[in-house]
C-alpha cells in the first residue's frame, strides 16, 4: 500500500507542477473515491453483468443536448422488429443513493422551509434535477446526490455509478460514442461573491470557490473517469455537443468550447450573467446560450466564440430565463422567461413571456404572454419543446401548457395543469410521441392531445419533477425526480390508446 | 419489499402531518442512506469487530466543546498504568471517503482557483476542517465529504460511518454519554439570499434553501440515527454542549438551546449576523457566541437565552471572527478578529486584534495587537487556546502565535510560523500538553516550549491543517485534515524529550 500510494501521490504531483497558463484541461490520476480504500462510499462501481446485450441496446445512439436534442422532444420511437419488452414497455423504479419513499408527498426540508419552498430545495440539493439520458438501452442520470448512474433501460438494474466530486450533478448526461459527459455545480455563492454582487453584480459568479465545478468525461460502459476540465464558476447546466466539441455555459458568465476528446479548451467568451440552469444549443453553427441576473440570449459563432447577437426579452426579471433552455428548430430559437413583477392584492405576481428569434439574426419575430399569477420559488419560465411548427411551453407562475405556432406566435391552446401544488408546476419539456403530448410535472405524468390540449391520460408516479421531460423510448417512459429516484413507466400504463405494435 | 417501501413511506407521511407549530424537532424515520438498497453508498456502515475493548477504552469521558472544552486545550493526559500502546502512543492515517494523497502539496482545485485560494476551499469543501475528537479510546471525526467516522484510537481502523444528509460536516463531532452529535452545514448562500444581502444585510441568511442544515444526534457505538434537529441557517459551527443542552448558533443569525436527549427546542435567540465557524462555548451559566459579518461576541444566559451583553473588536471585518470561537476561563472570555484593514504598498492588509473581556459583565480587559499583515484569503483570526494565565492564539495575516497574559494581556513571546505558505497559517488553537505547547499549521506539526516560544519540534504530516488543534491523548496526537484523512502521530515522533513514561 505504501508504494502504491507514493506512486499515486508523485503522479498527481507532476502533473499539477505544469505550469496553468500552459494547461488548458487536467487530467487527474485519482479515481473517484478513494484510492487508498477501495470500499470508499464514493468508489466507482460497476457491474457489466448487468449491462444490455444485443437487441436489447436500443434508443438513441448517442444524446447530445439536454432533453436530447436542440428542439427538447426526446420522443424515440422504435421499429415494429424491435424486442417485446422494448414495445410492450417496463415497469421499474430505480433507487438512486438518498432515494426518499415515492409515497411520501412531503419533500424533506418542508418543517424548517415550508412545503413551497422544500420543493424547489429537493430538487436542487436532492434528487434529479432534470429528467434521464437514454442511449442504446442505458438509462443514464445525473443527481444531486452527487453520483451518476448508468441503468438497464430493461430492467433497471444498476449497471455503474460514480461521485467524481462533492458537488451536485444536476444536468443530462451526454452519450456520445464511448464517452459520457458530466456536469457538476450548485446554485450557491460564497459571501466573497455575494459581497461582490452588492457591489459590482456584473463580477460576481455562482459557484466559485463553492466546491468544484466542470465537466467530467466518463467512459460510457464502465463509468472510469477519462478526463475532467474544470471550471471557476458553477457548471450545472448540460453542455451541448457539437462539431466534436462540447459547449459549456457557467455560473461565472462564461462560455466555453472544449475538445470533446480531450477536454482541451478551444475558446472561451465572457458574455457576463450567470447561466443557472439555462442549458446550450448548438444548430447550424451556433451555440445558443440562456444567462440569467442580466438576462439574455446570446447567440455564438460555434466556431470561434464571437457573439453573433444577443436577444432579450422584455421586463425579463433577473432569474427569469433561469430554468429555460433555448430550443431551436426551422430557423427559430424559442425562449421565455418571467417577467413583469407587480403587486396584485397585496401578493407578487409575474407574467410568462414567450419570444420567438430569428436564429440567424436574432430579430424577435413574436412574443405570446402566457398570463399573470402568483411569483413562486425559484421564479423561472418553464423549458419550451419544439415539434413541427408548433412549441409546447409551459408557465410555472400560471401552471399552464401553451401551444404556440412557431412561425406566428399564435396561441393553439392552453391546458391548466390539474394539481399545480405549492410551488407552481409547468416546469418540465412535454415530449411529443405517436401523435401524443407527454408532460411530467408535479407529481405526475399527463397525457395531452397535442391538436387540441385536452387531457387524454394521467399517472401518479409520486415524488416531484423538477425540470424533467417524459424521456421515451419504444413502450416504455424514463423519468428521474427529485425524490432521487429513475423510474420506468409503460406508456400504455399513461395512454390507454398507446398502441405497443403487434408481437 | 414493496411491503416495507410502503410501510416506511406511510410511517413519514403521518409523522410530517403533524401540524408544524406543534414539532419543536423532527424524528425522521429514515435511516441515512436509502432504505430501498442496502448497498447505497451512502448506508450506514457499522463494524463492531472493529470497537474498542476493555482497557484501551482511554481519553476523555466526553467532548463538549469544539476544541474539547471552553478552553480549547486538547491535551488528555493518561495514568501510568494506561496500556503501553496509549503511553507510547501509535502511528497510522485513516482514509477518509475522499482522501487526497498526503504526498501531494497542491490541493484539488489550484488549477482553476490558483494554490491560495484552493486552500481554503479544501478546508471548506474537500476534508476535514476541524480536528477530531476522541472519547473513550474512539476518535470521531466530521468530513466535508459529507460522513462522519467512529475510528479505533489504537488501531486506526473504522467502527461506523454515516451520512445522514447532503451536506458539509464540518465540526467537533460531540459526544456525551452514548450519543454523538454533528451539526450540518457549509458557507453557501444561494440566490435570494444573496439579493437580500444588497437590500437588507440585516436578515439575509446563510445556508438557508441551501440543502439540509442542523444537528443530527446518533448512538455512539453504532452511527444509527436517533433524532435531527433541523434549522434553517447553515449549522457549521460546533454546539456547545452543558446543563443537558445544545446551544447552537446558525448561519441565519440564530442562537437556539435544545434538549440534549430528544432534540427539543427549549429557546431561540436572534442575535443576528452570521455565525459561520465561531463555535459556541458555555460557561457558568452563560453562552459566548461569535457573529459575523455583523461581527460581535454575545454573552447569552444559557437558561433563558437572554442577552446580557455584547461585545465588539473595534474595526473588525465583516468576516473578521469567522473561524475565531471564544475561549473561556477564570472568568474571563478571548475573542479575537481580523481588523482594520489598509492598503499598505498597493496590497490589502489587516491586523489582528485579541481582546480579554469580563465574562460576566462584558468589559473589555485588555486588546492585544498582534500586528499587520497580507489579507489572506477567507480572511478571519486564529482559534484561542488558554492554559493556566496564558491565551495562545495565532494571527493568519502574520502567520505569528503569541502568547498572551489573560488577566493583563501582555505578550509574552511571539512565534512565527516558518513556512506559512501562500493562504497563510495560524488558524488552529494550540494544544497545551505536559509542559509544551503543540500547534498543528499548513502541513505540520510544530512544538514549542510554551514559557519562551522556542520551537524544539517539527514533524510533517501533509495535507493542510484548517483550523485543526492538535487532539492528544496519552501518547498520540489525533488530527483531521483538509486532504480528507485522520492522522495518528506518536507525541515522542514530533518531540523528541516526550515522556512516555515507564513500560
Amino acid at each position: 500500500m505504501i508504494k502504491r500510494y507514493y506512486a499515486i501521490g508523485i503522479a498527481v504531483t507532476a502533473t499539477l507542477l505544469i505550469p496553468t497558463a500552459a494547461l488548458a484541461s487536467i487530467t487527474p490520476v485519482l479515481q473517484p473515491g478513494n484510492p487508498f480504500d477501495p470500499d470508499s462510499p464514493f468508489a466507482r462501481l460497476y457491474l457489466p453483468q448487468n449491462a444490455p446485450k444485443g437487441k436489447d441496446k436500443v434508443g438513441p445512439a448517442e444524446w447530445t443536448h439536454a432533453y436530447g436534442s436542440p428542439t427538447h422532444n426526446a420522443g424515440f420511437p422504435v421499429s415494429a422488429h424491435a424486442p417485446a419488452w422494448v414495445r410492450r414497455g417496463v415497469q421499474w423504479n430505480f433507487p438512486e443513493a438518498r432515494a426518499w419513499p415515492l409515497t411520501d408527498p412531503t419533500p424533506f426540508g418542508a418543517q424548517v422551509d415550508g412545503v413551497k419552498e422544500a420543493l424547489p430545495v429537493q430538487t436542487q440539493f436532492y434528487g434529479n434535477a432534470l429528467g434521464v439520458s437514454m442511449v442504446r438501452g442505458v438509462v443514464y442520470a445525473e443527481s444531486d446526490d452527487m453520483f451518476a448512474y448508468a441503468i438497464n433501460a430493461r430492467t433497471g438494474k444498476l449497471i455503474w455509478r460514480t461521485s467524481p466530486v462533492g458537488n451536485n450533478l444536476m444536468g443530462n448526461p451526454l452519450v456520445i460514442g464511448n464517452r459520457v459527459f458530466l456536469s457538476a455545480g450548485s446554485v450557491s455563492f460564497n459571501f466573497a461573491n455575494v459581497v461582490e454582487f452588492k457591489t459590482d453584480p456584473d463580477i460576481a459568479g455562482r459557484g466559485k470557490d463553492i466546491s468544484y465545478n466542470g465537466i467530467y468525461c466518463l467512459n460510457s460502459k464502465t463509468g472510469k473517469l477519462e478526463w475532467y476540465f474544470p471550471t471557476a464558476g458553477d457548471a450545472m447546466p448540460t453542455p451541448a455537443y457539437a462539431y466534436h466539441s462540447l459547449y459549456i455555459s457557467t455560473g461565472d458568465g462564461n462560455v466555453y468550447r472544449i475538445n470533446a476528446s480531450d477536454g482541451k479548451q478551444i475558446w472561451k467568451t465572457h458574455v457576463g450573467g450567470i447561466a443557472n440552469m439555462s442549458s446550450p444549443a448548438v444548430w447550424h453553427g451556433r451555440v445558443y446560450v440562456g444567462m440569467s441576473v442580466v438576462p439574455g440570449l446570446y447567440a455564438l459563432n460555434a466556431r470561434t466564440g464571437s457573439v453573433d447577437w444577443k436577444g432579450e426579452i422584455p421586463g425579463a426579471v433577473n432569474t427569469g430565463m433561469g430554468d429555460v433552455s433555448p430550443a431551436v428548430a426551422h430557423g427559430i430559437v424559442v425562449m421565455d422567461a418571467v417577467a413583469n413583477p407587480k403587486i396584485v392584492d397585496g401578493k407578487p405576481t409575474m407574467v410568462t413571456l414567450v419570444r420567438g428569434f430569428n436564429a440567424k439574426t436574432g430579430t424577435a419575430l413574436w412574443t405570446d404572454n402566457m398570463g399573470r399569477g402568483a411569483k413562486i420559488p425559484a421564479f423561472k419560465g418553464g423549458v419550451p419543446m419544439i415539434h413541427g411548427n408548433v412549441v409546447y411551453v409551459g408557465s410555472p407562475v400560471t401552471s399552464d401548457y401553451d401551444a404556440i405556432n412557431l412561425d406566428t406566435g399564435k396561441v393553439l391552446w392552453t391546458w391548466h395543469v390539474p394539481h399545480p401544488g405549492p410551488a407552481g408546476a409547468a416546469r418540465g419539456a412535454p415530449t411529443y410521441y405517436q401523435h401524443m403530448l407527454y408532460i411530467s410535472t408535479g407529481p405526475d405524468l399527463y397525457v395531452l392531445n397535442p391538436k387540441n390540449g385536452q387531457e387524454v391520460g394521467h399517472y401518479h408516479v409520486g415524488g416531484r419533477f423538477g425540470i424533467v421531460n417524459p424521456t421515451i423510448v419504444g413502450g416504455t417512459i424514463y423519468l428521474g425526480n427529485s425524490w432521487d429516484w429513475v423510474n420506468a413507466v409503460p406508456v400504455k400504463d399513461v395512454y390507454s390508446g398507446f398502441n405497443t405494435a403487434k408481437d
